[in-house]
């Protein structure tokens, strides 16, 4: 647990130190749950977001990609639910001033009775050997099943009370438990009330005519209100897809671990559009497809899984998440849900508009059923970032820390280095610099010794060095230096650009996620 | 003036019947002056974004991008100066109870002294024909110069009263010309007020502890704040720039002009920190740069002119406009100011943080000088967009229709078409399009004759058109079209890559703005 938290520690200041993520404003002092993308992390998520866009748009001939507007249209928001439903129940103590959603107090109280089972199961484990029969001893033991079966009851009364609207029975069940204020130990509580986390504002001039609009809190309805018109103007046959990245708020209460829950952030998602009745096949597909996207990156098959969800939302015939093991344990990296016809249905009920497709095999119109995928881009951005980040022991003994970006995301390609300052070398390596420009990002870098170079260049990430040294003048060759190996070969220049972009195309990568 | 409008008119309709742009949340009936980028739309928009990206940052060893965020600290914008001062006058007619925009309605008034004028001149020159000297007659016709002297009394007398503060005089030129309301001719008005151009909105859960945040006003600050961390962790050494694309967010009173002026747009901005002292050197050498840039898009040169500014912004020493030849006349497409250290200097005092650059050559600290520029990414389509709307009338008589879009820019590289529905042909087309796919944008369509499918495909500005045949079942070759010049080469199936890449690919488009 300690290790876990040490490891993430290092990922944010690594991040800090080294141009990815900065606090946004820092200089005045930060705004909460709100970070800016330094020079290098700008480059590694826009190269993520291509990556995502190219494999779902490029790559699927029934898919297309739009751009809607963050604001829109305030009924919107009625049709999809949001300014009825999209609510946080919040809780202050009166002691400590302090506000908490009411039910992270309970699923922390409950964590902690999983934590006790599971220690019980340890020592259990540690007792038995390899006659140990986990399942057996779970199902038997008093108090693990005692644990257990408590969790279970507490977090059934509390969905229940949630999905009824029943906030005094939440608070009732925070009292019974005996939860405190987790930093002072006061159990003085408020009421339990909803929060709507959609950020409000207003368009027009004057208080007295302007509209209330709120900033989207998800892309999906840009691309709902947007279904039928890019259905006409594309001539578009289902099944089809209706793509979208950009930013969406929320106003986290509990925003926290870093960039992994923000209250700006950036959403890469995929409407898909079927039959009625075919949902369950394009739900399997997608969860199949979306899976070999992340493996292709090669951060390791293990860091994925599926949570298939039994609870599911109101809009929803079925939901999985692609989970991924970031530095706290594995979470929800990416949504896949069945959607049914439940937006679209709603859109036309508010608009007065009809929304269906007339299906020409068929010859009948109907309102689409759709499955969705859903990834936020930050977290994507997290999980590459942290899993890449690593400290290695070399032979010698000695460590270094390379970040082992898959080289189609590694926000600098090349780095040119001039063994020394003089000689020529330096003009030379420009010249290299201004060579491979046109197709990478390549940089330049002269300061320090060559080696302190090579560590800095893995520390960014930066898959190739080029080093220019006098036999170059000679022969116009240069040391290419492999970040991940460390192996340097001595290759023509004339051929640095061909070997580099076998490395680091997109296209390349693309292939792997056949 | 008439054929201006039709033509603007005439841009709209296609952007919205191509699925380029679509009112926001048409369904609802849209929200006003917010505009979605459609799936051709939001492809051209990337391109132009992703030009843009690589001429700025990738072409330039010392310019990195960032990405910040649309919310910031509130104090970012007391420093910058538009909590005080982004305001618009406005002035309601107490009869229509329209609301205007009190310079707006003056500058309206000056337009049309300048009409006269214009229209003086223009029946001169035609009486004098050749031996008229436009000069001349300016300075010593009597109604030439009465109209050109009271536009200039008038407007240096609004810009003294907006300076100040003065919204009672400005009212009172309303009520001095007569200026009524250009619908009702009503002049019955109210005060003059100001009124701030941010979206507001509130972070956090309660009324009582909520703070007040804006939607950033424009990217520029973004770039600020982040000045010290990025040239420290970014090891940056002056000259250097910062460049950043991203949303943001003006609450327009007078929003028109379809995309060209929207409440919520998307800007493109670079911030170069010079040394004080050399700041006139870089800002001539930015515009010529970023005339360069939009000049290698093949839109024509007569299109672009330079706009000096004689009136100054409060933070600027030196200031232009590049301005386009949009469908309602020349107009601003990209600014480049000379920005002085007024906005780091101001972040100092407000965040108590030194913002100072140590230059080891001169051994000194100092605020660095910025040259600042800034396109507006909306704009840009529209510039692009419009110019290459084009009705072309055939050698036959007949008409096309035509978006000769920078191929580099085009939404769609290629479309795939087999002639017939049959004899396999269609399988064909489908196997070019899997073995192009990894490269390009490509499409597939085998709906309709293929005239039909060409003019479709030159409606949506598709640089090539495939077309495959019987013959291709015989030799692997196929029709390759052109778009512009719609001559049909026949080219084999394995030389398409490369034949399509030479003429798409940005890197030999950036070649093109050295």
């Amino acid at each position: 647990m300690a290790k876990q938290e040490d490891i993430f520690k290092n990922v944010i200041s690594h991040a800090k130190e080294y141009g990815f993520i900065f606090p946004s404003s820092e200089i005045y002092d930060g705004l909460s749950a709100v970070y800016d993308y330094a020079q290098n992390g700008a480059e590694l998520k826009k190269n993520i977001r291509e990556y995502w866009w190219k494999a779902m748009v490029q790559m699927h001939e029934n898919i297309v990609g739009i751009d809607a507007a963050i604001l829109m249209h305030p009924t919107t928001w009625k049709a999809s639910g949001h300014v009825d439903a999209f609510n946080d129940p919040l809780i202050d103590n009166k002691d400590s001033k302090k506000r908490f959603r009411a039910d992270v107090l309970i699923e922390d109280y409950c964590e902690k009775l999983q934590q006790k089972a599971q220690k019980e199961i340890e020592k259990a484990r540690e007792r038995f050997g390899d006659a140990f029969d986990e399942a057996q001893f779970v199902a038997t033991n008093g108090r693990v099943v005692d644990y257990l079966s408590k969790k279970k009851t507490i977090l059934e009364r509390m969905a229940k009370s949630l999905d009824s609207g029943d906030l005094e029975d939440v608070k009732a069940l925070i009292e019974e438990l005996e939860i405190a204020d987790p930093d002072t130990g006061s159990k003085n509580w408020t009421e339990v009330r909803q929060f709507n986390l959609m950020f409000g504002t207003k368009l027009g001039a004057a208080a007295e005519n302007a509209m209330d609009l709120y900033l989207r809190p998800e892309t999906a309805q840009g691309i709902f209100v947007n279904f039928l018109n890019v259905q006409k103007t594309g001539r578009m046959k289902i099944p089809f897809g209706i793509a979208q990245t950009g930013k969406a708020f929320r106003n986290e209460i509990v925003a926290r671990q870093f960039i992994f829950r923000m209250r700006e952030f950036e959403q890469m998602e995929m409407q898909f559009f079927v039959k009625p009745g075919e949902e369950m096949k394009w739900y399997e597909y997608w969860k199949e497809t979306r899976l070999k996207w992340h493996q292709s990156l090669g951060l390791g098959a293990e860091n994925y899984r599926f949570h298939d969800h039994e609870k599911l939302a109101h809009y929803a015939n079925a939901a999985a998440d692609i989970e991924f093991n970031f530095p706290f344990g594995f979470k929800e990296l990416e949504g896949i849900h069945s959607r049914t016809d439940f937006d679209l249905k709603a859109h036309e009920q508010y608009s007065g508009k009809k929304l269906q497709y007339f299906d020409t095999e068929e010859n009948k119109n109907y309102v689409p059923y759709v499955v969705e995928t859903s990834v936020g881009l930050d977290r994507m951005f997290l999980a590459v970032f942290s899993k890449s980040l690593q400290e290695e022991t070399l032979e010698d003994g000695s460590t270094r820390t390379v970040l082992r970006l898959p080289s189609v995301l590694a926000p600098t390609k090349a780095a040119v280095l001039p063994l020394v300052k003089k000689d020529g070398l330096p003009e030379l390596a420009r010249e290299i610099v201004e060579e491979l420009k046109w197709d990478f990002n390549v940089s330049y870098d002269e300061k320090d010794a060559v080696g302190r170079r090579y560590r800095r260049q893995d520390a960014l990430g930066t898959p190739f060095c080029i080093t220019v040294d006098h036999q170059t003048l000679e022969d116009q060759t240069v040391t290419l230096r492999h970040r991940d190996t460390m192996v340097q070969d001595r290759v023509k220049i004339a051929d640095l650009r061909g070997i580099i972009n076998a490395e680091v195309s997109m296209r390349n990568w693309l292939l792997r996620t056949k």
